[in-house]
């Protein structure tokens, strides 16, 4: 099995944390993912992913006081594997697991997700319990100092023991039995506790590789939280196939304009397989289990903004929005497909120019030749933002003729105009972008 | 209560970690206190401290692999109080503790101390216990994300919550109950885990100061594991009666060697009831619990250096050694009274200069306003080490009159020379010392 | 010489910088003399000192571009040593250096001080001009390497070259034959252009003391720029007078909350002949030399603060205003006797307590016993501040009889109020300070 | 122009520095050119280098206290442009600088290199002297804070002044003018004064750039030192052809052992006109310039391990060794044509594993699908290196039918062995490589 052929291209799917939080339910899932089969699937949008804590009772029930309750009940096989919460996961019950779940939106023709943290519960350690497949107990493989920062139920695994890799192919033998498609494990792409070694769960990504290639079934491995560690890309690239850039990333301008540098850092790192994660969209309606239900915050210009630099830095694009309640404004930026065709095999963008006012991308699509340029603007008023044709051209190492007569179609409005004084120029409102398809007249 | 009242002198006693590791009993802790109270009392040897792991069962039983074997039993009550543990204490049974080994201590006219990690066991939060005289419960008071870096028993405890200081309470309750004079308590001057926030458990240590106060008994307190931080010096000051200013200290040339510089670091915050620690003396036997019984590795030289670095600093003098096996050479370093005359009140040190072959410390007494001077030679061979008078008097603010006449007498070999041309020399043996006390002809 | 002696309470003075930058002249600082001598000196102001580029040619002139115009004009004898630009100091012309200035400061009873930058000029090393007292020229003995991060004038010496020492004596002969009472050594107390290594000048803090020891001239030796390193106060308690704890200060309030941090951090370094230095005060009329001539930002409740503060931690106290333009008000604040006396041999402060809302630091005067109490509010409100008598007196090891009735005067305002419920309570402005004295009933 | 033409494989030849330090001269550098030519030209090297302080009079002359002789003559003209020492470079006499060397080593079919300081001289600055095609002056682009941490010589130019690309442009158009075809920039790679900016060149790097574009030559930029910084690496690809990815190598086995750290961490990097450096093949003799003229201290086991790694890498090959001197092994050594191969156009190496006792490498050819292994053993004995078929070609991502019968040919000895148990195995010497291609039975 060659894990870069598991997503020959950035995936596009939904994830449930964004709105619902720790507490998304089944029901919630499918009326999500009815909604995407219905209105997001012809766009290549597939993946359904079930975000943290699906194994916990009483999830949400402290929000004023913790995000994850210390010590709480988690529901838990004989041998430490975490299993859905029946309150909430129904159709779990009686040892179904996910299946079910995972059947149904198969049914879609769309693909399952789950979150998982890195480790063994710290219960099953605290109880001994055995591992599958392994001679050693939980006591045994767990590693008492190796913790995460934020959340309380989990130890990782000990590099040296063969239960800790016996424990993870368990994970992933049942996974693989509930028709799981794509896994995002957390607390294990920076392991940011750890300052001076954020990097520490390295043999963890290693046996989660392993796991998946023993169980036989092409499971997208997707690694959280950021930011990744540029000194570790290559690892990332062996092991992974998308890992998060930044930390959790929000409907905040900062955490939008930071995202710039995020890309600029990581440009040359995106290909088959292998895709620098710039983390959900927070779009459309968001919050709720967090006690804070809003739309987003980005204006319609950041938001235009945000999809730009997505596409043209190729992230996989992961929705965060109640789905359900999506607006028409914002089901056409889901639904561009000219934009979403940056995507596309034989694409690939790298950044020409940044400073603190703007931002310019270039695009190549390597069959037609197509060139592209994301202008973006940094400023809080509308501004004119170019770039030369030249420095366009060599930064995607494109042939431009001199002279040649170029016009500029604009993606998200339809607008054509000509390329003068050898620029592709645009009027950019604040926090916005433009999105030019080049073409010789 | 004045707790610089508690330790108005440098404290000089006996631990068990050295010799013993995790594994003392009640008959060895009593046997050494026999050896002190017949041998170095006299001295000003006063505390007999069983250190860390006398509440675990099986303590030592996994040397091979583990010094702390994770997730093992613990003795503990039914408010999460650890309690020693009766196959190695017999005389805590039932439910007497370190009562009747505190009694037998002080028969002795000795001072009884223990080992305490900070925080609560893991276990208590695990099942929810009660914390004494508070309506909290163990899991709400211990923070999952607060663990020491080397030892899986415990989870540090929350600032903000109100149980957290009722269950230290109850700890030094129970202590005052049992008769214990000197805590010392680890994870705590150093949380060494968190490199980005080693000072992560300051409010426990204000807790414990204030823990103390409330139980009426003067307990010296005292922190481990160093390095302490330079920048909190104030807080120790403020908190405590001692701690660590390095790491483990062991029968390394190399470490000793290192000493210096931390001494010269913390030389200016030597005062009543506050003492920066240069941790163990690792003299006479040591290592049997760590599975390497040995003589300490220092030469006869070192154990000179160190015990004269340690007294003209003032630095808690705490053996190492099992003292019941102290060859006469030892015990006679041990009971130069002449020397630990330096400890006592009204005595201060410093640094004079310090370089890659030597180091000279002046001392000085302010009653009769004696000035001792320490010569140590880092070399690898005898060397003459030297100090210009003018210096060393100028160090501790001593007057010398131009041209008066003084002779040296060394301390450990009571040997007098003369100063010439200004100066105290010496020909100090490899990584020796020589101490001289000063005087008129 | 004990250098401890030169500066046996906190120095009180003026400095140039605040109001002058670069630029200021001789005629200037007579007038603040004159000031000072009929104003202040009474209440022991005495110091006057002139701040950076007294030597350079043009300073100021280029104040859009550069504060330090680089590789400029600097006025310079044949053995590479500063003297006054006589431009600007045209007493100074013909060899007679700063005699005559300091010879007038002195006339009016007050003491003269000027600032330097540690090293050569590099204008000396480029020319390899010798040093007086030394085989050795410039070029020998400047450090290449060892540059200021903010001023292009000077190189820092070598320590192994013996030119080194023999240079800073060349040039504390030629203070001494001034009359220079007071040097503000700069790039010294922490060269922060070297992150690794903001000591990186130890050795030319070495080499100044010895300078002033072999000038026979008891010169108080002020460090900058801070902030000074804790891991290295008992260095600058051993060889300077005074040292910056914080960067340059001026008047915002963030600075003045930060240095709360700071007092908190050195509260127990203080002692005679060893000042922490807060830096000047900005108050009155300052920055016409950086174009933009103000008066001070501060609230007067912020200078209440500052100068609460200032002297019950006993920072030398060293005014940034231009004096002849002093109101009565900010003149009152810096003649107010009893509070100065906080400066007073047998004084000294503590912090009690700190948080993010407010401070209060504890005062004690040894010989009758008196005890102060400061309460600072860091709201945006007035609010009510309170500390308990217990704390307040045990802080500063005061006995405090149980029940014993006190009030409380505060040393501002005049204003008596009693202590009710064991506290010492005041209503404060919105960063504000309250300072009391406390007496029996 | 694109400069990733300019290098489309990495760069072959030699470089002055580790033979001959500061001191070489024109008849020495023809004399290895000759060489060269005769021996080395046909197999690819082509590059001859003179490295630094060709403009310095009296280089080497101190050796014992300095490499770079503080505020020494330099050879410079009327803009504040290095020229070559006459005293050592007769032929650059009466202005003709580099053209007629260059001339004589373009005469022998090979290039021409050279060896510069980021900056402008610090006398330039200090004379204020005119900067070529600008009105501005040398005083004005130097910044004074700027500055090598090893070489005393230049000062950084400001990013913001015109003059300074303006001065790199008119060294530029003296370099196309001589007839250079490679500038090796130092103090640019990594600043490594500046330890919390060790980018702060970069505005440097990018104005090498236009100026060689401006320059009309296709003039190999090469930057330097190491370590260059991974997070950079999308800066290095854009504007240079290759950059240090160590400090300076030397024939020390630690130094080689840590390059497989290096090159693991940069092996994502390597491709057409982007070639990470692991600097100078300290082969054959070498050290004469710095008083210790020595052959090489690597073992021939090292010597192949070594060749082996900068080849399947990738690295430029620039030979550190007096060429004259060469011996036949060595020769032999730099003359394997079936290694040399790996760094034609169509390669690429990737690490498959690494520990502390070994590593393997994977080379792949894309036009007839070869594969290659090499087999690295770190042990202080020989060893059996394997590694899985499975594995290997899964690095490279090439298909390898399983149960495909395989026999691998070791390229420096020829040997020929079957692969057994789905792996190529060989038994390496101590610190020795073996570099097998992979063939079908």
């Amino acid at each position: 099995m060659d894990k870069n052929k598991f997503a020959q291209t950035p995936p596009m799917g939904w994830n449930s944390y964004d709105y619902y939080d720790t507490s998304v339910n089944e029901e919630q899932v499918k009326a999500n993912a009815d909604y995407m089969a219905a209105h997001l699937k012809q766009y290549g949008w597939e993946y359904v992913v079930v975000d943290i804590q699906w194994y916990a009772y009483g999830a949400g029930s402290m929000r004023d006081k913790h995000q994850y309750i210390p010590f709480s009940k988690l529901e838990m096989d004989e041998y430490g594997r975490l299993l859905p919460c029946p309150e909430r996961f129904p159709s779990a019950a009686g040892g179904a697991g996910f299946r079910p779940l995972a059947d149904y939106i198969h049914s879609l023709g769309l693909k399952f997700g789950i979150h998982i943290m890195r480790g063994i519960p710290r219960a099953a350690a605290q109880q001994h319990l055995p591992v599958l497949g392994s001679s050693q107990t939980a006591d045994e493989i767990a590693n008492p100092s190796s913790i995460c920062g934020w959340n309380p139920d989990m130890y990782g695994l000990r590099r040296e023991e063969e239960g800790s890799q016996a424990y993870y192919d368990s994970l992933f033998a049942l996974y693989a039995q509930w028709g799981v498609d794509y896994v995002k494990c957390d607390d294990i792409c920076n392991t940011n506790l750890y300052k001076e070694n954020p990097y520490s769960a390295a043999h963890e990504i290693e046996m989660l590789h392993k796991a998946i290639e023993k169980s036989g079934r092409p499971v997208v491995l997707s690694l959280s939280p950021g930011p990744a560690l540029i000194e570790k890309a290559w690892h990332y690239e062996k092991y992974a196939n998308m890992w998060r850039i930044t930390d959790d990333f929000w409907d905040k301008w900062e955490l939008l304009l930071n995202m710039f540098e995020r890309c600029e850092l990581w440009q040359n790192h995106v290909k088959e397989g292998c895709f620098p994660d710039c983390d959900m969209l927070p779009l459309g309606f968001l919050g709720k289990g967090f006690g804070e239900e809003r739309q987003t915050n980005f204006t319609k210009d950041e938001q235009v903004t945000m999809m730009t630099l997505w596409c043209i830095f190729r992230s996989p694009l992961i929705l965060g929005a109640k789905m359900t309640k999506l607006d028409d404004w914002t089901l056409s930026l889901l639904t561009n497909q000219r934009v979403l065709d940056l995507l596309k095999e034989g694409h690939h963008g790298v950044q020409v120019e940044r400073d603190k006012t703007h931002a310019v991308w270039a695009g190549r699509e390597e069959k037609e030749g197509r060139v592209y340029a994301a202008l973006f603007n940094f400023c809080e008023e509308e501004t004119e933002v170019s770039v030369s044709l030249e420095d366009l051209y060599a930064s995607v190492s494109a042939a431009n003729e001199e002279g040649a007569k170029l016009t500029a179609e604009e993606l998200w409005t339809g607008e054509t105009v000509e390329c003068k004084d050898g620029k592709v120029s645009g009027s950019v409102k604040a926090h916005g972008a433009k999105l030019y398809l080049l073409k010789k007249r």
